[in-house]
């Protein structure tokens, strides 16, 4: 099992606005992907939808200002059962956020380039949290062949 | 063990010229570190110096145009004894470098921040590879409270 790991900080931020960007799929169009939809509540399914294809997220976890975690319900074959994981907490003048997402089977090539996006689409969270605006799908961002 | 992955596409560039960037002093100074010195050479170490520390690298493999290894011989602890690896080949229009740190022995909270960090780090290399100017150390893109 190979996981990939990430931490950025947001400053002049407060815990309940990250989460909010995380948790609700107003916050998550303004980021990750534009066309995001679905139930962001406990149980629910939330889709994202990208130029390269479509990932859905069951929600499992949702501790308000601390805490969400997703499991990937559909989408690239590698990511079906993988577990993306988001802590957030807040420490002197920034709030940080501890992202994993766990459960790769192989470290395979697309695993590299799923790890370098997503720190690209946290540079775009940090962005939207500390400026109001990011850079989700389709204006992300590319950074290869790949996306 | 846990490790780092990356992959980035560089266009318009050629398997050499990507190479150059990361075996040179020249190059690297170019995106990771603009205080980069010391010998490039199998063998030799090449000493990376940034605002918080520096970093020392022993290279252990030089393919012309396909492989770069480095062991870090001195740093920040969780680093010491670790191994930086870059693969790199040409794929239709793009130069593609698939990137590994690996030998980390815990996923702490250190190695979340460097996985970020590196991502910022490839997206300079890309850009100093594809438009003639990356951004090291210190005009690099900071990420949180740790740099």
């Amino acid at each position: 099992m190979v996981d990939i790991l990430h931490r950025v900080g947001m400053k002049d931020a407060t815990a309940e606005r990250v989460y909010d960007a995380i948790a609700t799929i107003d916050g998550l169009s303004g980021w990750w992907a534009e066309r995001t939809s679905g139930d962001p509540s406990i149980g629910g399914v939330i889709e994202f939808r990208f130029g390269p294809g479509g990932i859905d997220m069951e929600v499992v976890e949702l501790e308000p200002g601390r805490r969400v975690v997703w499991k990937v319900s559909d989408g690239p074959q590698e990511w079906i059962g993988t577990t993306v994981e988001w802590d957030i907490r807040t420490e002197g003048d920034f709030v940080i956020v501890l992202f994993r997402h766990v459960g790769w089977r192989e470290p395979v090539e697309f695993m590299h380039h799923c790890s370098t996006k997503w720190a690209i689409y946290l540079l775009s969270l940090k962005e939207l949290v500390e400026n109001g605006a990011g850079r989700p799908d389709p204006v992300d961002i590319w950074i290869s062949d790949w996306h």
